[in-house]
Parts: C-alpha cells; sequence; structure tokens
C-alpha cells in the first residue's frame, strides 16, 4: 500500500517497474532518512506544528529505528513502498497519531533530496581516507625507492633516465590534487535542501536555517526550485570527482600492467597475488590491475550516464531522477574497492635493481650528455646535434651508473614534505569533523 | 623544417597529418607562449646558463613579439611547425646565436604545458566573469518578478504555484555554485609545469620555484611526471566545469523552449530575436535557446571526448594528447558563447502577468488548503485525504489570488543577498588579481 | 579451487575482486556452455581426440545437466571458479576420467566466446519478437485512430495539421527500420569463434566448419586472432542496436510525458496506471513513461561504456572485457521490460477526440490555406507573403474541419501495408528457425 | 535576407549565432541540394504544379549551377541564409518567376533531409572504398608474412606462437565485418524522405514514389513524421558505423604503437615517417599510429555526441538538429583520413624475422607441448599440470623452429580466400552502382 493511494488498486506491473532497484538502494539511505527526519521533527517544534511531548515521542521512536537500522534488523517490509513509508509506519505503529505529524511540510522530494545529500557526504568522506591510505601507502614506496632508477618513456619509447622514486610519487602527488574535485562535489552534497518541499517550498513558516545546523549542513540551497534542481546535479559533480580519482588509478593500472609485461619486467607481485591460465601454464597475469584499469574506464562513463539522465529536463522533479543512484552508488563502491585493492597489492610490490646498468638502456641517457656540454658551454642546438650524430653513427658511450638531477621534484629531490602537505592542506579544508559533530549530537541528543 | 630533423626529409603527407589543426590553436597560444620562455630566460641567467647581456637581448626580443602579437601582426611562417619554433627562429633572425640557448632546460612538452596551463588560467577567467554578468542580470529579473506568479511543475504535470522571481533566482543560485568546479579546474590549471621538461625532470639545477613566481602560479606540480600527466588531467578538470555550467544553461534553455510553446505561453521575446519558417507563416521560433540547449548538450560529451584520449595511455608524453585541443578549445568558445547569448536575450525576455488567476490552474493550490487545515490543526495525512476526496468530487475552489510562502528561499522571501554574497565570496577565492599582477610585471619589467 | 591453480594458496581477496558479479551472469550462460560443449566434444570425436564411447558419456553428461539447468535445478558450487569449471566438475564426478578430455583443443577464452554468442543470439531474437509485439500495436493504434487530428509541431511550436494515425505509425515505421542494427549485431553474433582458443589457434587439427554446422552458425570468425577480438567488438554492435531502438522508445516516452501534461491534454491513461503525489491530491503522473525515457537514455551510454573497456587494448584476451557483462546483460534486460511495458501502457491509452477543431489551433491550417492559392495558380512565395499577412492582421479563419492529404505516407494515406511489409522482410532475413533447429537437434541428439 | 522574413529587422546577433558553421557545411552539401531540386522539380511536372516549359527553365538552371559547383565556382553569397537559398535566388535571377516556384510542396525540413541523405550515401561509400584498399594491403601483407612467427599475447603477458600473417589477417577479416554496420547506415541513408514537408506532410498531391526512382534510393521514409524524425537517427547509425570502424583501427594502432617499443621492436617504418624530439637525438616516434589511436578514440564519442542532441526531444524537428553536422561531417573525414594514413604507412612496414627463435620466448611453446603430449594419449588436465611442473623446475626446452598449426584460421591456414569472399559479398550488397545510374540520368537529363 501506498501513502499516497486514493483507494484504488494500482497495477503489480506498474509498481514492480516504478520501484525498480529501490528496495536495495533504500536501504542504505536509512539511517540518513532518520538523521533527516530528526532534524525536521525538532524543526517542527520550534515552529508549534508539534508540542513538546510530540516531539519526544517522535525523537524517541526515531532513535530507536536508527539503532535497529545500525544493528541489521530494519527492514523495508513487504507492501510498504519505499523507506520513508517504513520509518513512518514503524512511527504510527509503536506511537500513535503523532506519526502522522512528522510528514508536515515537507515532500518526498526534499525529503529524499536530503537522505542523498547525507549519504554522498558520508560517501565523500570514505572516499577520502581511502585515497590517504593509498597516498601513504604510495609516498612511502617513493622514498624507498628513490635511488631504484628506471627508463622513463614518451610516445612509449625510452626516452630518459626516470626512478621508481618519482614514479611513485607522481600518483602521490596526483591523487592529493584529485581532492579539490572531491571537495567540490562535497561542498554541493553539504548544502542543506530541506524546506524546499516538492520542488516550490511551503506556505509553513519552515526554519530552514534550523535544520541547516541540526544536521551539520556548511551552507543551504536557499532557493527552493535550485535546491530541488540540485537533485541530478550533485550526482554530476559526485560523477566528476569519482572519475577524476579514477584517471589517477587508470594510469597506475595501466603502468603497472605494461611493467609486467615479461619484456619489461619491472615489477613483480607474489605468485598468490596474480592469476593463472587454463591453457598456459607458464602465466602469471595482473588480473587485478586489468580489473582495476577496467573499473576506472567503467567510472569515465559516470558523467555521460548522469548527464543522460538530466540532458533538456525542464525545473522540477521527473521520475527519470529515481535512476540516478543506479549509476551513482555502484560507483562509489566499486571505487572505494579499487583504492582499497591498490593498496592491497602494492604492500607487496617487488621491484627491479639496477635496471638502467644494462647497455640496452644507453639511449636514454643522451640528454644528459647533451645539458653536460651546455654546462660546460655549448650552446644547445650544436650541442643536441652533434649528440645526435654520435648517436647515429653508434659512437655513444655514457656513464649509465648515475644520474644526477637536483632541482624541485625531480629523480634527486622528490620534495615528498612538500607533496605530504599539499594532501594535508586538502584534507583539513573539507572539515569533516564539524559535520560529525552535529551527527552525533543530533543522535545522542 | 622542423628543430628535430636530423637532415632527412620527412613526407609532406605524415606533416600534414600530424600537424592538424595546431597552426589555429597555436596563435592562440602564442602570447603565452612568450610569457612563459620570459620567466624560463629571467630564470636561466638566475642559474648561470645565460648572462646578463644574453637575457636583455633575450627579453626585449620576447617583448617586441609579445606585442606584435597584441596587434594581430604575428604569424607562423609557411614550412614552420608551430609557434615554439616560430618565436625561436625569429629571436635567431633578430639576435642571433642567444636565440639558440633559450631552449635549455626545457623541452617542448614542458613548454606547451605551461602555454596551456597560461591559456586556461585567462579562458577560466572569462568564463567566471561572463557568468557573473549572466548572474548580475538573473538577480534582478528575479528581483523585477518577484510578485509575478506562475505555476510549477512536478513530472511536467502542474503541481505548486511558483513565481517567476524564484524561477529566475534559481539559475542565479545554480550559477553559483557551478564556481566550485570552475575553481577546481583554475587550481589544477594554476600550478606551474615548467622544468619537468620531457616529463622526467633535467640535469640543469633549473629553479622552478622561481619560475612559479614569475609567471604568477600559486603552486607548482612539484613531481615531474605528476607534472607531464597534468596534461589531460588538466583538461578534463576543465571539460567538468564547463559541463558543468552547461547543465545551468541547458535547464534554462529547456525551460524557456517550453514556455515559449503556445500552450504555456508564459514568456516571449521581441519578434527580431525569434525566426521564422519558410512554409509556415505564423511561426515564431525559439532558435537562439534550442541552439544553447543543444551547444551545452554537445559540452556534455566534452569529459569522456577527453578521457577517451587518455585511457589506457602509460605514464609519459603521447602524442594522442595533441588532440586535446579540439576537443577543449571550442569547448571553451562555445560556453562563452552561450553565457553571452542568454544575457542577450534575456535582457529582453517578457513575461506574462496574472497567470494563476486563470481557473485552468486551481489545483495547484492544492496544497496550500492542505497546510491551512494543519496550522489549524488537522494531522497531515488526514487533510491530505480530504482535500483529495474534495478534488475528486470537483468541489475545490481555493482562493488563487495570493501565496503566503515566508520561509528562506521562498516565493515571498528569495534570500537574494544571501545569493549574491554566496557569488562574490566564490568569485574572490579565484584571486585572479594575483595573477595578473605577476603577468603585468613580466610584461612591462 | 581454481582448475589452473598450481598448488598455491591464491588470497580470498583476489579472488572476490576478480570474480565480481560473474557467479550472477554465469547462471545465464549455463545453457549455452552445455551446448557449446555438446558441439565440442562431437568435434572432437571426429578428430580421434575421443572415441565414441566417451563421446556418448560426455553427451549424456551435458545434456543430464542441460535439463537440470532448464528445471532451475543446476548451481554453482561454494568454491567453483565459474560455470565452465562447475560443468567440466559435474561430468568428471559423474563419469570419472573423460570428463577431463572435454577441454581438449580449446581454451576458457573461446568456451566463453562461444557461450556468449549464443546467448546474444537468443537475446537477440528476445528483443526482435518484443519488438514486433510493439510493432503490432503501433499498426493497429495507428489504424484506429486514423481520423482522429492532432496539431503537429515544429520548433516545440505549433506548426501543422497531424493526426494520431500518422503518430502512432511513425513509431511502427522507426521500429522496422531498427531491425536493421539488431540485424548488424545479429551477423557478428552469428560466427562461430569456436578453436580460435586463446586466440592463436591450436595445434589440434580442429574441425572448426563442423562445431560451426552443429550449432547453427551462419558461419565462422575464420582468422582466430579476429575471432579472440570479436570479444568487445560483439558487444559494441549489440550496444548499438540496444542504443538504436532505445532512441525509438525514448522519442515515443518524451511524446507521451508532455501529451499528458494538462496544457496539451491530448492522451491519458487509466488511474490504475498513473501514480500519486505524497503532498499534491491532484497528481496523475506519467511516471511509466518518464522511467521509459530515463531507462533508454541510460541505454543511450551503453556504447561509450562498452568502448572505454576496449579502447587502447591491444591484440589478445585483457582480464578487462570480462567487465562488458556489467554492461550488457542488464542492458538487454532493460530494454526488454522498456518493450513490453510500453505493449502494456498504450494498450490502455485513450485519446482526446475533435482536438484541432478548437479555434486555438487556426493557424497550423495555415500552410493548408497557401497550398490551396498554389494549386489556383498563385507562385509559392507570393502565397506565402498573403497568408502571413493575413495572420498579421488577425485576419485568417481556415475551415478547420477537415484535411485532405493524400501522398504517401500522409494523414490520409498512412501506408500501413508497405510498413508492415517492410518489417516482415527484416524478420525474415535473421532466419531464426534455422538455428533453432540445429540448437534442438544438438540437444535431441 | 532571408526567404522567411517580413519586413522585420533581425538582429545580427542572433543571425551570427544560429548560422554558425553551416555556411561551411553547405558547400558541402550544395550539388547534393541541386539533384534533390532536379528531382522535386521533375516531379512536380508530373503533378502540373509545373508545365514543360518551366520544368526545362529549372532543370537547365540546376544542371548549369551543378556543373559550377563542380568547378569549385559557386559560393553562398554575403547576406544568402544557407545554399537553399542561394540556389533559389540564382534560378530566379536568371530565370525570374519560376524560381519562386521550386519549393512548392517542400520545406527547408524535407529539402535538408534528402541533402543530407544523399551526401550520406556519398560518403559511405567513400568509406567503403577506402576500407577496401586498406583491407586488399592487409590481405597481401598477411601472405606476405605468413611465415613469419611472432608471439602472441594474453593479459598483455608472452602466451602462444602468433605470425605476422594471422595478425595482419585478423584485421582485414575484422574490416570485412565492420561492412555491416555501414550497410545499416547506408540502409538508413538510402531512404526517401522528400515529400514529408516539415514533417507532417503536404495537402499538394505529391508523388514520392517518383522522387524515390529518380534519386535511385532504395525505398522510402513512407510515414512522414518518421522521415522527419530519420533526422538524426540517420546521423545514430552512422556514428555506429564510423565508431565501429574506427575500432578496428585504434586496434591496429594501439598494437603498432606498443610493437615499435624498444622492447618489443618488432616492426619499424622508414625514418622519414616518423617523428623525432626536440631534446632526445635517438627518438623515432610512431606519430602517425598515436595520432590514428587518439583519431579513433575521437570517433568512439560519436554516438554520444549524436545521442546528446537527440536525447528527449519530441517529436518534429528542433532547431538541435542542426548541430548534428558538426559532429558527423569532420568525423566522416577523419576516418577516411585515417583509413588512407593507414594504408599510407603499412605500404612501408617492415617485419622483423625471427622473433621466436630467441629462448627469451621459449615458454609460449607451452601449449603445443601439452597438445603434444594428449595427441600421444596422455588426458589434457594431466599433460598440462606436468608442463606447469616441468616450467618451474626450469626444465622445458621446446623446439622454437616450427609450429605446426592446420585448422581453419590458423597460423598454417589463413583461409584467406574465404576472408576475401566475405568483403566481396558484402561490399556487393551495397549494390552502390544502382545508385550511381540514376543519378548520372539525372544529371544528364
Amino acid at each position: 500500500m501506498k501513502i499516497w493511494q486514493k483507494d484504488k488498486g494500482s497495477l503489480k506491473e506498474v509498481e514492480r517497474f516504478t520501484i525498480g532497484r529501490d528496495p536495495e538502494f533504500d536501504l542504505i539511505l536509512a539511517p540518513f532518512d532518520v538523521l533527516g527526519s530528526m532534524a525536521h521533527a525538532i524543526m517542527l517544534k520550534e515552529i508549534n506544528l508539534l508540542d513538546g511531548q510530540e516531539l519526544e515521542k517522535l525523537l524517541s521512536g526515531l532513535r530507536e529505528i536508527y539503532f535497529e537500522i545500525e544493528k541489521g534488523e530494519f527492514q523495508i517490509e513487504e507492501g510498504v513502498e519505499d523507506v520513508h513509508s517504513q520509518v513512518e509506519f514503524l512511527l504510527i505503529k509503536r506511537y500513535g497519531e503523532v506519526g502522522k505529524k512528522l510528514h508536515s511540510g515537507r515532500s518526498r522530494n526534499d525529503q529524499v533530496l536530503v537522505d542523498l545529500k547525507l549519504f554522498y557526504r558520508s560517501a565523500i568522506r570514505d572516499l577520502v581516507e581511502a585515497s590517504q591510505d593509498l597516498f601513504d601507502l604510495l609516498i612511502s614506496l617513493s622514498e624507498k625507492h628513490k635511488n631504484d632508477l628506471m627508463p622513463g618513456y614518451t610516445h612509449t619509447q625510452l626516452a630518459m633516465p626516470s626512478s621508481f622514486g618519482i614514479w611513485f610519487g607522481s600518483f602521490a602527488e596526483s591523487l592529493a590534487e584529485d581532492m579539490e574535485l572531491l571537495k567540490a562535489a562535497y561542498k554541493l552534497s553539504n548544502k542543506n535542501p530541506l524546506g524546499s518541499a516538492a520542488g516550490y517550498g511551503s506556505s509553513f513558516p519552515l526554519n530552514r536555517t534550523l535544520t541547516t545546523e541540526l544536521l551539520g549542513f556548511d551552507d543551504l540551497h536557499h532557493n527552493v526550485i535550485n535546491a530541488q534542481n540540485s537533485r541530478g546535479k550533485t550526482e554530476r559533480n559526485l560523477a566528476f570527482a569519482i572519475a577524476g580519482l579514477a584517471g589517477t588509478l587508470n594510469k597506475l593500472a595501466s603502468d603497472i600492467c605494461i611493467f609486467m609485461n615479461q619484456h619489461f619486467g619491472f615489477i613483480s607481485f607474489p605468485d598468490e597475488l596474480t592469476t593463472g591460465s587454463s591453457i598456459m601454464p607458464h602465466k602469471k597475469n595482473p588480473d587485478v590491475f586489468e580489473l582495476i584499469r577496467a573499473k576506472t574506464n567503467q567510472m569515465q562513463s559516470l558523467p555521460i550516464q548522469v548527464n543522460l539522465l538530466l540532458t533538456n529536463l525542464t525545473t522540477g522533479y521527473h521520475r527519470d531522477l529515481q535512476l540516478l543512484k543506479e549509476s551513482i552508488f555502484p560507483g562509489i563502491d566499486s571505487l572505494l574497492d579499487c583504492l582499497d585493492m591498490s593498496v592491497f597489492m602494492l604492500k607487496e610490490i617487488k621491484v627491479k635493481n639496477g635496471i638502467l646498468e644494462d647497455p640496452f638502456y644507453k639511449h636514454v641517457f643522451s640528454v644528459e650528455v647533451v645539458n653536460n656540454m651546455v654546462l660546460e658551454g655549448m650552446p644547445f642546438r650544436d650541442a643536441y646535434k652533434k649528440v645526435g650524430i654520435d648517436i647515429e653513427k653508434d659512437d655513444f658511450n655514457p656513464d649509465q651508473s648515475k644520474v644526477s638531477h637536483t632541482h624541485e621534484g625531480s629523480i634527486g629531490n622528490l620534495c615528498t614534505k612538500e607533496i605530504q602537505s599539499k594532501m594535508e592542506k586538502s584534507i583539513k579544508e573539507f572539515d569533516f569533523e564539524k559535520t560529525s559533530a552535529s551527527l552525533i549530537k543530533l543522535i545522542q541528543g
């Protein structure tokens, strides 16, 4: 049975089709739905739509449900449309008439919007923390391998000396920079839509500033239409952030897959972390990183998946928006999984030593030799030509034992501290603690 | 002739194919290329790769070229590969041997990267300013029409009372919120890649901190591999920001196209701003907004266009990256154009008065009536049922003359000041003046 | 335990990550896997890698499993890696050593490829049949409403007289034309990859022509590398076909959502097929068509989802390809559901009569009037100008009672027969019967 | 001045914005516009809207213009809106009043639609012919190198013996299979939309069957709404076909880029076809193939670019559709260019001999050894285990001098003839000659 039903039967088929995967997603939203309702109830009391006793009953009931959710005891009963209805039915069943008053001054539109915002805030925090774990590991690998040289490539061609130190470090700094998109997504998630009702506001004298504070939001979507239109837009920004981070992991995984190829043979993993073949006994395949590469590619389609749902939709809620969850919820999970698996695998990575000492690599030292001539006074273009001719005549025998790069961010000067402080500064700006504090206060009363 | 040529002819066909549209894009990059070279030259003097006299010659030459570009007198000569070569050739032609020394300690890779970063910074500033113009107009339209009611829709069905005030205002606040993605793009554009050379640093004792300051960058990409890998990543963030802003314009244009439909008839424009038909004499078509709708949809594909070029590419430069310009450069132009045309058109928009007074719209007042019952003490679910029954019995005659919404962001309380200060605060954080000041100092010496 | 395991433990975490959603998808592939194995076994006997008795055992065992799958009694046991392993384990358990011989001359690569091809063939047939159901309904609605006029729009502006007859009929013809992309997908699915082993063929003297016939394939991928590379390419073609059909449904759903809007009010559905609102008692929302619109938009991202997985992958199998199933399998289901729901709903559609008789619509007759003048001898451009002036002077009063269009495909001449024969001809070319016959023979022995 | 103008000035700015890149694209459409007009004129005479003399004048005028276009003497004059207007103005200028009669019974909507269909037919023929050139070259390379072995990879890991013969041949067969999507696109382009007017037909007694025959169309879009809605849908099918072909080239280019890497070193090109570096004198970069890889990736976004323009648009023309040209026209050119450059480069490809004789590759023979054991009677799973153990003990020394694969499509049996006849059969089905014959007849009268 549905709340909006007017004593008419609705065909099962329509129900199945319209509900879709919501029961699965609604369980994820359940705790956030309860939090939103607590803030809403407190506000209703403030504007005299509830009296003190009514508020007490509702808050007790909601806390009860919150802890049932935490303990995994909450479920959406057969025949109940969604999480919002389930919570309301439980309140009515347990506390009577007062349960019916909770929905005053809101619509399912702003109710689900606030649930989503609270969930996204929480999910973004998870993503930031998982990123930080990977960042820390990359930094320590960068320092550990700062003297292990390897070739650097351009055009997939051998180019110049590089090192595992700067290679690992590059992904650390990239992750630090990826935090900006997550922050843009967080800022949009951290705005209160509650009180926008069905997208056009309410004739009740709602106090939206109060619910903003109670739920630890940084700000509110002031304009009610804009609040409603943030459905989809919030997901778009989150899709961008996911795709951004995914881009960093994709390059890492792509490098690893090629570096594990036997022609390169630069890195390896313990046998139990690679997989075999049903027909070729000697294979040790980089399946985990192939899948990280593939999954991070899947994530690159999230922005367009979101945009296809939004495109050309006019102002106001459309049922199309329901499907945003089908793209974003699994996208968050998949990215978290890829971050965690990257940590899991990289903890065990083994790096080959002394790669560049092989004469095979002598050409990667050509620029070093050109530069030495320049430092001794030859104009660059002339030095460049001379080395080119030497190489063509096969008369090029550089010292392959050492590379002396000293400038900021180079092989000999990784700037690890600077990169770490970039990450710290960025994470601090999220100010996750402020938000947590508000929610804890709300739950504990 | 190409700088890297080693006395061998390169086939014309390969040249044509590999150069592609670069001559067209290089002219856009020209002033930024000169600025990058000025900073590089000053730094080379600092680390003793140039002497004082040599620096003077180079700076004079570069300033000369800069002003030629400003005056439209610069061009890439027949047979010269790109803007970088053209500038170098001019310097050699005019100042001799010293011109050959400028390329010491850099590669075309970091040279073009710094050009692109400087161009993107400048382009983002243009986008922010164009957004602000549209924002200001929307705010003034919102205030002007705050008492003009219109229906609000959900599911494209008549739903509740709305107003032109909150409708215009919603796009203003949306634009203000879009600034966050532009800021994330700006932050990534505002990091110095110079000194990363071909992506693996240099054996010269470059002073990257100095060029960072000279070019007004906020920070540097410390890690040289990360600096190189920011090619593509910078464009991805910019593509996200463009798609984000485009989303706001798309909804505005979609609304306008439907509101101009004769069944709605809510808004109109002077005849000279609409177009006719070759066969239907009565048509006044919203072509400009159809095209804004379409162009902003095109922009939604920019992220995937960028990502398709980057996907599965390993660390280091690949020629694939050249094509990023073909997506991003026209994307920037198109968004600027859509912002400007939105202003151009909305200045002339005419709004129909008294729409909601028509009995056709009486049902949109149902929630108002329900809420009034609640304010008089009836539980929400009961009031909701009663009104539903009245409507079914066609016994529903609300007062359609006024709507009294008072909470934050509603019809009667637009929160214009709060939305304006959101925009101001956001724009201030870009700190465009700091950057301009550095560049002006560099040009003026 | 895995077939390729070499007495070493593989970490649970790697297993979880690499297996992903395969158990769910493998159940779908199970019957096709058995069919592929039957054909492979018969071929092995033909080339003397099995003797007659061995073949008999294997075929009995496989038929047994096939019917267990049909009855829903088949499952992949805990700890068994995939459907292929499960089938092999069952055969060994039940028939001993001979079970181990089945995998001779094939790899999991060509085994899963043939499973997928057989599944896609079957799925495409389902899509064609569901399309035909919708086609038939649209044709009958087109005939039923051939005299019900409605306005036609260009630029979302009232333009010319149209009818429900040509409107319904347009989607029927569009569906008929969509069959071509399904056919292109079918042709690629209908080529035998078996015998390509891991993508480089086999040193066994396999008879690929025989398995091609046994499985009812129309042809084979001759080149073994091309057979392997058809993984992904087959899914791309199928994604195109899905997106193509989805485009037709998307337009239908978009039209319906707007035609149900109260300003238009052209069509309606029984109350039990529309949904209400939690706050607005009068709403009757077109949720089913909003979701069809949204789901068909989701399908537009399938091609890019597939392409992102394939892009820049070199020749040969990569684990990335496993994830193709995550896009395509649900995509097929979703499209089938949308086709079925379109039929379910359209059976109940009600159309408003006499729409164009309202003077509101008089301008849509302007071209009719122009044309009549032309038929009486006035040059087109002059007639066009005159009518334009009449309209501007509000001196335009056409006869709104009838429209006489007679040419092919117009209001008065729907060409229903021609459209039907287009559909019939197209479906005949799939030649589904031939394929079915082969499979039935294989199963029944 | 515009044809539909009603003595009112239209602002320049609106004109600039709405015309966009059409002048550039209209020149491409010009010859097809003239052909469409010729057929339309002949039909108008047939239904007595023109007399014999008028038709003669129009046909002479149109032929004159056609040859001016052929000779490059045609241009769209300043102030003329588009190619359609330019042709009409020229006719009026040269032949007087009769020029005004040509537009009877059509709209710019069906006029541009027929132009586009004719252009796409012609472009698809170009694509097919360019594909055939590449196909022929690949076939001859496949035969030339049928005895040159190379390793085959799975998971980018060394896997099994392969050969240049099957590697080249795989792309040939892939191209042959790509023809199916081109055919689906061709079929949709090869349907006559003329007579659908503005998308709702005409009150003139048009003879659409006649124009279908005159223009060599295979069929007509019968339903006029469907004819109009084929705008966009035709481009979608073409985008699919382009993306499909691009997928084949992308894999070829990806392989070449990695095979040119020094670790592999399997293939090379003459120096003049590779490019150097501004800083690394030894580089010989595969820029052409990197750009083919990148351009074919760009093409993968064409379907989504098209779909974004179409999504959620209701029935009937919208100005949005104009922008389809901006995606499709350059997409066609780019694919043609990539096909031609692939031929240009592959003519010069050099292949390394004797690769697999190096002991480095001995493991790729493991499956051969397993299979030999099986042929001697050992069950597959046992042989597989034994070889695995030998390899782990480093006791594996296969004969690397020969590979004997004999089945269809394998190293020793390329099935070149079968692949060639697949291509021939596919191309024959386009029946290009029939179409050409009609157009030639139309032009020559």
